[in-house]
């Protein structure tokens, strides 16, 4: 591409709505323009990446076995009102009267569209596994539509869905995909972990998430540096921090803490690490008819209830913080000093796992301003029902027992999940399995944010000058600028023969013969991001050189001039291999 | 690709709602499927031609150096009140609120957004031309979506929009798109013309419609065998049959003629050519605050009058039919036996350029049953203001001088428009040209219907066992049937060896590995449209020989087995070449 063909529309300045790095960087490098709020224009330099991006998606998604196929945007509502989302889905569902009155949406997703079509096309379990995927523009009515591409509201993604005789297929459909994303991530170029994930609204069970790892994300991710585990905070598995319970040393003794009704206030006034704390969480469950049953979850002084593992203990599922009266009532004191001790009313006490492992620690004696030391279960308290009921921390011993979680902050660019029979079940779509029954078939969906991953992708590559692409993904890999390319034939020459022999090596190269000054030059291929720069001069070619710079590099180096466009290729080259 | 990964939904019958055969076939041969009332599935076959056909569009586009960007579907009203189509489009336009309850439409094209861009990209002359192209989905509420992706609401479309600091270039742009568009429908092997056409409501002149030519087109198009001209018949010149108007030979004579009313009554009647008589045709304009002006446009007995050309005529535009009163008033006697002699008040004549070098013919005389032969201009009626009134016939001269006209009919997939200033002007879209001042961009816009050709391309190309793809379109180039490849190691051998080579010679091939039948395949492959065919049977190979047929072949024919797949790979490069 010659740059004098091309439109390049970069600005100084960011938009006063852009808030995040990213936004700005794909305004300013004249990637996007906004229409509405959420809507953007993918110009000329966004929709290179993007197609780039799309590219290697389906390569590997083909690669994988899935088939590509396209639905539509508009989808009538008869299919929303089947699977039941036509109620269930928020205003984020953009809903619709045609002409004639009959009720559409646009679509935000298409499980209820693709499971027509295989209600329709699959009748016999001689025709799974099948996956079908789009690369399709999407519409989600956000309330706060923000963050450029990261939080649009039309937006492109790669969505596939399978569809399995059984379980066992679901799973091996599920594990091709799981290994096709990560093929696609690091065939993208980016720093990413695959994020075992609660799986949220969409039903079923067993999901990842993969997320770009970046300081600008907006969900907690617990990793393990030294092996392959990263889940969401929230998903997390927390192990106990105390392998075997030590036996009791200390009597129980009551103790007075004035005014420190928190973990960190007592251990600082009886001089006790916070370790040697428990926190007391008081919830409570409805009962129809009866007083509702009181439960305390036990966590150690230092941890975090986890409300999601709570609600998946038995009996706990919608519980509820309970009410200061309740507390009163059961407890005969209000919060800050409660505890397992003496309680007014029978209460189900839960201990997490580390704090079940704990000896001689310290809860509230429910009674202000006092607390009791030296308490020991099955001396001073009946063995407790245990349960994971925390948020792991930095440190933590990672669940695969393989390091030390770390945590860190990341962009979700792609999500598996496994859906089971939700709406093969809710749709009729059945098939004549070998039995000579019909069931219903088994489901995955996977998702891929095509326009979010440039956001993403910028948010973990960028400095003051402006974006750093992957090669993969670059809007053109290298830059070619030749200085007074008007002026000196010799410079025309040299440029003109090395933009040649960097297209035959089928690199992605702009040449730039706009005439702008080289600090305009410069200054608009570094905003945009091209990863690799070559400075024809007529200085340098009177000494045989080209001068070349890596986008992340401090300095340029100078290559001889009949090299340098073989040596481009080769970093280039060097840097899609994975 | 092999069959077994690939998914193929054949089906027997056809949809009831399916009228015209390309919408049959594209169903039947598993290509699209219903999702709602003209929005359908693109099925992975037919998305294969698809995409074939957006990679050509592509490919010309930027060979004619158009720049690529992305559009949103989603637009706000507020660029749409800007143009002021948001009032004037009618219900195809789909109007909706977001949850904000802020107007949006589901974009039916992209004028409003793309003349946003410039205003807000393009400051300078020096910035043009420059020419935008999108590959995008639109939506159209059609009040009657029907015929498949003939016409339906939800489909894929190439739009592109020149801009130009005048109207030289703007014509320069014009051309090019123009050229680009013969080569692109040259290239997807259909048999198209190029179609002088009238502007319609996108405003602004001068504008070409690319038809592909089927029995089942929905326009009459007039085009010269002999040349390159091709116009729609509404808007094709009509000239002069007559070169020069002959003397009069005939005295003035009123005729009885009872109950011929009509031209061809009173040729027979008087044993006359239909060519010497007039037809009279009695149309009105109003005259505020006074009685209307009474024309009368006199046309050949076989000729048809063109409102379109009539409406232009100076003093014509917003005319009506007269009212029967008004005849009566103006010329003595109800309709049936009118002419421009003794009127009653007086009427305008116009004479079609024909009717204008006749002599010795015949009119109407005013008298119910009574018509006057031997009429002559000059001599019997003052010479009359002349304009070409009618539409053009099969046998008519080409108005480009280089042969005789003949009539088909087309469907049209492409359309190049020049808008000059209509949306440049009404959004405030200026740049400040070399004299320092600013001024309103010149614009066109072009279009390529890209779901459409399909439907045209199979409309040009089928028989009673299924669609007939040209090589450039076609899901795959060539499938290879293997006869009983599960009981055969040597069919095997050679299926994959055959399967190889093409994939090597970069020939589309699929190979049929499902195990089906002969029959099976052959109707499968028949129906889908597979232009080249290799059937590998033991019976053949033993004698060293593979079976081919192409789609067209009456017969198949042997090829040597070791040659066959180079010989099918030349047959589809020689296909290719233009």
């Amino acid at each position: 591409m010659k740059a004098s063909r091309f439109f390049i529309g970069t600005l100084k300045e960011a938009p006063a709505d852009a808030e995040i790095v990213s936004h700005k960087l794909m305004v300013r490098a004249g990637m996007i323009r906004r229409v509405a709020g959420g809507i953007y224009n993918y110009l000329p330099v966004g929709l290179r990446s993007i197609r780039k991006v799309e590219q290697i998606v389906r390569e590997e998604m083909n690669r994988a076995g899935a088939i590509e196929l396209l639905m539509p945007a508009v989808q009538p509502a008869e299919l929303w009102q089947e699977s039941g989302r036509w109620e269930q889905y928020g205003p984020e569902l953009l809903r619709f009267k045609d002409r004639k009155q009959s009720d559409f949406v646009m679509g935000p997703t298409h499980e209820e569209v693709v499971t027509d079509i295989a209600r329709n096309q699959i009748k016999s379990y001689r025709q799974m596994p099948v996956n079908f995927y789009q690369v399709q523009t999407k519409f989600r009515d956000e309330i706060r539509p923000r963050f450029g591409v990261m939080r649009g509201r039309e937006f492109i993604m790669k969505d596939s869905y399978s569809f399995d005789k059984d379980v066992e297929g679901l799973k091996l459909s599920y594990q091709k995909m799981y290994d096709a994303y990560v093929r696609i991530f690091t065939r993208l170029g980016l720093h990413f972990r695959a994020v075992a994930a609660d799986n949220g609204s969409i039903g079923g069970s067993g999901s990842h998430e993969f997320h770009v790892i970046a300081e600008t994300g907006e969900d907690d991710i617990a990793y393990c540096p030294t092996s392959e585990f990263a889940a969401n905070v929230e998903a997390a598995e927390a192990l106990p921090l105390i392998a075997e319970r030590a036996a009791p040393k200390q009597a129980l003794t009551k103790t007075s803490t004035p005014g420190a009704a928190k973990c960190e206030a007592v251990a600082d006034l009886l001089g006790l690490e916070l370790q040697s704390t428990i926190k007391s969480i008081v919830l409570a469950t409805e009962n129809e008819g009866a007083e509702p049953t009181i439960w305390m979850l036990m966590l150690r002084g230092d941890h975090d209830l986890n409300e999601i593992k709570a609600s998946k203990i038995e009996g706990l599922a919608g519980f509820r913080f309970a009410t200061e009266a309740e507390i009163v009532e059961w407890f005969g004191t209000p919060p800050g000093y409660l505890g397992p001790l003496n309680t007014k009313k029978p209460v189900k006490v839960i201990a997490d796992r580390t704090v079940a492992n704990m000896s001689d620690f310290v809860v509230g004696s429910n009674e202000v301003d006092f607390h009791t030391t030296g308490v020991n279960w099955g001396r001073d308290l009946p063995e407790p029902v245990v349960a994971d009921i925390r948020n792991v921390k930095k440190g933590d011993p990672s669940p695969d027992g393989k390091g030390v979680l770390d945590i860190c902050r990341g962009i979700e660019v792609g999500h598996v999940f496994q859906l089971g029979t939700k709406y093969s079940e809710a749709m009729g779509s059945t098939f004549l399995a070998e039995n000579g029954k019909p069931a219903p078939m088994q489901m995955g969906c996977y998702g891929i944010g095509i326009t979010r991953i440039l956001g993403a992708a910028i948010e973990q590559n960028f400095d003051e000058k402006g974006i750093i692409w992957p090669e993969s993904i670059a809007p053109f890999q290298v830059v070619v600028c030749p200085m007074g390319m008007d002026r000196s034939e010799l410079v025309r020459e040299h440029a003109e023969r090395v933009y040649d022999e960097l297209l035959k090596a089928g690199v992605d190269v702009i040449l730039d013969d706009r005439g702008e000054r080289p600090g305009v030059m410069f200054a608009d291929w570094e905003l945009i991001g091209v990863p690799h720069r070559l400075v024809i001069g007529e200085r340098g070619l009177k000494e045989g050189k080209i001068e070349y710079q890596g986008r992340r590099d401090a300095e340029a180096t100078l290559l001889p001039a009949e090299e340098a466009a073989q040596s481009v290729a080769q970093k280039i080259q060097a840097a899609l291999a994975i």
